[in-house]
């Protein structure tokens, strides 16, 4: 039964069980520092579909049948699934999906999708509200830039401050308490627009959001950085890492030395060409369902305060002139 | 506290209630016969604003701010809201709640948002998470032309099966227990896909995921159709209705005299040139936050089947020659 703290903040005091999960993603995601914990890599980008947003619902299906697989469950076992991606109607989830014949409940919080979607599915499993519900999310490189950016035809150069979206995917089901990882607290954030009008800048408009859901976090669950060992930004990428960082120093909080970020932990940032780092949902979705939750589920990391960020840009909105405003919820996440 | 009880299905053991709402809408919308309904007519189309993303943002606000006065509530009141539309990454909602400071929660399911953003919020409060929460979504006519068939200008030829986008958003924000509308019950439904590729015939996409979910619904709820004095469904207009009663016949059900759809009823289909009827997020939004929960409200209906009908619809898989998925949730609105 979940308690409702303050502003955003949940304690979900039957702590569920994060009992399955795995991350599918594409070649170079392969290529990178975490490849030993991902459950699938892709031998090539297209993965034998002809179109980008068809191999990237296969992404979504490869995930959600490993994540089975693992917590040894059937399509039957699960309650609800929680979904979304970054492609206009979200359709990986809805193309991806459709042939699974279990309750679906769409979400769009952009590259917040995996913190979003895993909130909602442990506050119905910790209300008692279904035995297992999923939440899964996706991006990939070519069908992100299509939609948001340029088709990669057209050889666009690309700035030093944009980010690399992530191939990949994400699937966590949530059950009751069992074994951890556990799902302890949650808060959901309110939009933030720090006025970044540069849809090639990604970082910058969601490190406002990043600090103000920490932030209140901390103070909504009476906490300070020093309860955990790491807080795990979604993708900030290195711009919006240091952003992050300026704008603790505003309250004399040193994060630095607590803090990691997807965008810029699932490539080698030096070498890979990835400029400020990776974003797109896939990229909190498969370093939390590879890494993260691993590393919780064997007490190698104890208490983690997972914060997928998104911008919620629009190309419409930007040819408008439009500023990108940006979200960002989190979960404590504990092996205790 | 909620009671889950089969696939989907779950009871709100505590009946929360709909505190407050409000619609408001377009100047065709309040031409038609619920116009006295309505909170807010438009006078003209672009609301005064530059772009009709901007003026579908405005439908929100209005919406809102309308719904915060009617129940004596302001900004800070609201625990979480549980937003989304149908443009492209939901940008009505985004930008148009971006300068409130509440906990925003992004869902998609096309057409069928309404239901499933008040169910999310009715499971909220239901479970003691927050005080108020918010449930609102719109559409506009030629926003959604634009981005899904044709921009206006063009003077396409609108073909019999079409609807006709609503220009119109809901508000509906739920509390505890209080005083009547309540909702009772909540069914989540799966992606159901018709094989239908014809993006100017929603209506048929739609109708078998309004007949999974409501035959499931009854089914759970142990319940059949004349338990509800309506079951209204979202936006199936006078196809996918006819659809809906065939199936259902097969079944030996009569539902037609049940059953209303807000696509038909928001509209005078025959005298507003809008073929198959209304569609789009803002039309079974503007129709329960208009006249279905003030019929409740007073009574002078006392059980509804609300049936949130969407369209999963997306132009980049029409091209890919795919066909369209349905999604559909239900809420057990009562009087009593």
């Amino acid at each position: 039964m979940s308690l409702f703290l303050s502003k955003g903040t949940i304690e979900l005091k039957s702590a569920p069980s994060i009992k399955s999960y795995a991350a599918t993603v594409g070649k170079k995601e392969g290529d990178g520092p975490l490849a030993d914990y991902f459950d699938h890599i892709a031998e090539d980008v297209t993965m034998g579909e002809k179109s980008w947003e068809k191999s990237e619902s296969l992404l979504q299906q490869s995930a959600l049948r490993i994540a089975l697989e693992k917590g040894n469950l059937s399509e039957r076992d699960i309650s609800f699934i929680f979904a979304g991606d970054l492609l206009n109607q979200c359709t990986s989830s809805s193309y991806g999906l459709r042939d699974y014949n279990f309750p679906y409940i769409g979400i769009y919080g952009a590259c917040s999708n995996m913190a979003e979607s895993l909130a909602l599915a442990g506050i119905f499993i910790d209300n008692g509200i279904g035995d297992n519900a999923a939440a899964i999310t996706s991006s990939h490189f070519c069908s992100a830039e299509r939609q948001y950016r340029f088709p990669l035809n057209y050889g666009a150069v690309r700035s030093p401050t944009s980010q690399w979206t992530v191939t990949g995917a994400g699937c966590a089901i949530v059950s009751s308490h069992w074994q951890p990882p556990y799902i302890k607290f949650i808060t959901f954030g309110s939009i933030t627009d720090m006025g970044i009008k540069d849809a090639n800048n990604m970082g910058a408009a969601m490190a406002g959001a990043a600090y103000e859901t920490i932030s209140a976090h901390l103070a909504n669950t009476n906490k300070n950085i020093n309860n955990f060992d790491l807080i795990i930004t979604g993708d900030l990428g290195k711009i919006g890492s240091d952003l992050l960082y300026d704008l603790f120093k505003r309250n004399k909080v040193d994060i630095k030395h607590k803090h990691k970020d997807c965008g810029t932990m699932i490539f080698d940032t030096e070498n890979q060409k990835v400029n400020a780092g990776g974003s797109g949902c896939g990229c909190s979705a498969s370093v939390l369902c590879g890494y993260i939750l691993r590393e919780l589920a064997h007490s190698r990391i104890k208490n983690v305060l997972f914060v997928a960020t998104g911008a919620l840009l629009s190309p419409t909105m930007t040819q408008q002139g439009e500023s990108i405003p940006g979200i960002a919820h989190a979960l404590h996440l504990s092996a205790q």
